[in-house]
């Protein structure tokens, strides 16, 4: 029994197994990064409480960002998750595609750290956004994989498949809005991430499940 | 069999199985990175042995700020394990909660270096304790779902369900508490967290149960 | 039923899944660190849209330094991946030779930072390359104690094996020539890399398996 | 099925694993942290390839330092993976011996960049060698929880439990003699630390068990 259970536990059938496990560590890390790059105000003792409250005001964007791209890569990490659900076969074929998702994942603490670290600026906006489009585009294509043969399980339902693939499409689409709107009105950059709800809306309409 | 085995490996069963190992990284991670903020000294070659030990003992906020969150989170961690082992229901719905929790975990080396970096003042001590009650909060609430249907495992005993929430309503009293210590003699805010132990021995006799 | 499970799970065949756990880690960790040595520039508050960009432009090497190790990094990932699926029994003869390539593999951010931060010097991509071929080395070394008895699973297929085993010995010549090329056009030292799917096929061909 | 297969998943037996994979996170993570304090050198561009070795001479301690510390953290995962694989049942009472191991492991690097930093130095070897002491001390006491009732498995051999506290009793033995050689010869202090399988040889023979 043992070594039954040892050669199902290793076998090739393990390699998506092993894979998800490694993304997940991927993103954990990622997310955990993010706080490293806000400093902590170190104020000469004896400082009046105000100079502290200050010091932490003014750590306002750091906070913002790190918030934000918490979510964002949370959100990615939560995609992927309800995508591999859907699988359960490996193919060598997942390997490339998903590295390339975690490239572009461990690349977002600094493009976080440069839209911190220039608040309300134009470019270091663009690029978070432009950067969020590539990690999209990436994430929908590994979802297209994850969701055909030879990967997809022969038991996940396609109205579940239907409805992760539109919640890639609506992150892709979200995304390029946010990067126009980053274009015109920098700071309302990020915050036109929000559309992403309504993207997936509008496409769930579109598709006829109004639910 | 194979086949069987991982359908049920990647089911939607697996999914709370995924979030508690995403879960268990993130904590993993915070608890380890909470060391690099201390800065190793580095003196003239050939100083004397008393200015190694001078350099150390300078170090001894940033120490004792290490060794508090290290055990502040790990006991987060083994709360957080206690609660969801009592869970067997993967539910969509523990997503958000689950990330607002680790969010603010992630947070939390932020707030020890900055309680550290400008010992014994009040605003660093007072936001370090109010943070840990938010967290505390965002624990309290996970440990609501977890522990209430559809996610509750039908096998889990009432009286553990029960144990579970009065700890994480110490956890939320205890930091309340050590706040409210802050603000008056704040080197004291740190060490007030130690009534948490007494606030569940207040919360267990308050349910009449002694033991 | 449970005590049983519990057994198999912690007796001795699970030491090859922790192993591969612990690696996994250290992969995955590695491969995320890469990027915290790229630091967001941090202009004027009100430069010009050009000097953003001109600074990112700046910072190209550093990027393209995380792409290469990234994916370099990914492969011996995925190669670890590929050799362990072919293991079903631990062997304490593996823990040294698995921590040697992790020590390797952990070293990888030191030696791309070397080579990004001097870009196109000779000196730095050498040691970038020459590091590679230890990493190759040891990943070599630690293929064929997986690749044989009493590690090797019994049900392994000898075509799967033989291919892995040529798989690593590619990048241990590939390493070799990017060495060899680095010390005559260093810029060209990290392309040559790309000639390690060439070996492979030309291992193959040699082997007598031209598919 | 799916059901029984999950609450065994998530019932108590669950917790054994749950804190196995979080001390093996923690060790992944603080073993590849080390080489974070190892800084790239930078030189002005078309710099002699001399200047480059010799930067990374320059570097030597530091890079000594590093692998010294791979292998004892490296090591002081394989005993924790040895001594857990004894255990089969979980107990609340592990948790906090777990975690001062994983505390005093977690401290690691700043004692390995604090001797890296000042090479040669008696206070900061010392330091190294007796805080090694102290993870050793609670790993021996963590080894002595898992082998012995309610922890240890029933179908572990007396044999292997002897052998897996005398390794941890030598790593103790091993430190204290580095800590006392570091007192006289500072230099020597980290390469006594080779003593270690030396003392766990002389304890094999005190207890007649030559092999």
């Amino acid at each position: 029994m043992a070594e039954r259970e040892s050669t199902v536990a290793h076998g090739p059938e393990h390699g998506l197994e092993r894979m998800i496990f490694f993304s997940d560590a991927v993103f954990a890390i990622v997310i955990t990064l993010l706080v490293i790059d806000i400093h902590a105000p170190h104020l000469p003792f004896g400082s009046p409480d105000r100079d502290y409250w200050i010091s932490l005001i003014n750590l306002g964007p750091e906070f913002l960002g790190f918030f934000i791209s918490f979510f964002v890569i949370g959100f990615f990490w939560a995609g992927h998750h309800r995508a591999m659900s859907l699988a359960s076969h490996y193919s060598p074929r997942l390997i490339f595609p998903n590295l390339m998702l975690l490239a572009s994942v461990a690349a977002m603490p600094f493009f976080t750290a440069f839209a911190s670290a220039n608040p309300m600026m134009r470019v270091p906006i663009f690029c978070y956004c432009a950067w969020l489009l590539v990690a999209a585009v990436l994430n929908r294509r590994l979802q297209a994989i994850v969701t055909h043969p030879p990967v997809v399980s022969e038991t996940a339902s396609p109205e579940l498949i239907a409805v992760t693939r539109e919640r890639g499409t609506a992150v892709v689409l979200g995304s390029l809005t946010a990067m126009a709107v980053s274009l015109i009105v920098p700071w309302l950059g990020q915050v036109a991430l929000c559309t992403i709800p309504l993207w997936r809306l509008a496409l769930r309409r579109f598709a006829g499940r109004p639910r």
